[in-house]
Formats: C-alpha cells, structure tokens, sequence
C-alpha cells in the first residue's frame, strides 16, 4: 500500500517522529513522509507511533492509498522524489 | 476529485496561505489541507497559491486522488473531519 502520513506533534516528540519514520518512508517536507510500504510495515510503523507520541496531545493522520497518488509540486521541492525512487 | 495539500512555507506567508486554503477546504492540521473539489476550484487554488507563495523558497504538495482515502488518526483529531462532512 502506498501511504502519505502527516503529523504535528509537540517539539519536544518532533525528532523522535521523524527519525522512526525516516525507516521506511520518504521525508517529503515538513511534517510530511509518504511511501510504499507492506501491511507488516504499516502495522509496525503504527506501534511506533502510538509509542512516541503522546496520545492526548498530538495528532497523526495516515492517509492510506492503494497507489503512489498523481501530485502536484508548487515552489520547490524540499526533498525530490526522483532522488530515490 | 479528492485533494490533500500539504505545505512548508515561511512563517512570514504561513497566516496567508492557511486564509486561502480555508475558503476551499477542511483544515486537517498544522499546514494540512483536504478536501472534495471541482476542476474549477483547484486550478483557482493553483493559482492562489502560486500568488502567495515564494517559489525559490516555499514548498506544496497537491496530492490528487480520485475520492476520498482511506485514513486513520491517531492521537487527536485536532479538527475531526465528521465535524463537518
């Protein structure tokens, strides 16, 4: 399945976040990672999730797709696709 | 068609791009966008964000599906999308 997971979370959790996702997905800017991944990753990447934020304060949402989506890109691109995939 | 725009832009234009978007779609989080769309409104949204942004220096990320994903929250919902659909 093909993911695109967005998060805001509390400074203090954001490096965790982004360092645990940066495993298995592409860093796309910001808050934002997406990519390809297997049903066994999607449910290791929740796990380690739900362990580093703080539930009460932070908010994630996966947005799960069964292809790599169409997408457009205004301004630069932070971090280019093309680079790795 | 279903989108979800994402965007890393400099906190001096950050205020003008939230405004924008709001008019067109549901505010998911922290500098995240969603939401059903015409052909019409998303080239206006294109255009409106071409306007405001700095292209040498901001990024946006359209991603373009066919309805709305699949998607699972965890944490909070810093503003639930059955609030308003």
């Amino acid at each position: 399945m093909y993911v695109v997971i967005v998060y805001d979370v509390n400074v203090s959790r954001v490096n965790k976040v982004k360092k645990f996702l940066r495993q298995y997905l592409h860093w796309v800017q910001n808050s934002v990672f997406e990519g390809e991944i297997t049903l066994a990753e999607f449910k290791r990447i929740k796990e380690g999730l739900l362990d580093l934020i703080d539930e009460n304060e932070d908010s994630v949402v996966i947005y799960k797709l069964r292809s790599k989506p169409k997408r457009e890109s205004l301004g630069i691109e932070k971090n280019p696709l093309e680079d790795i995939i």
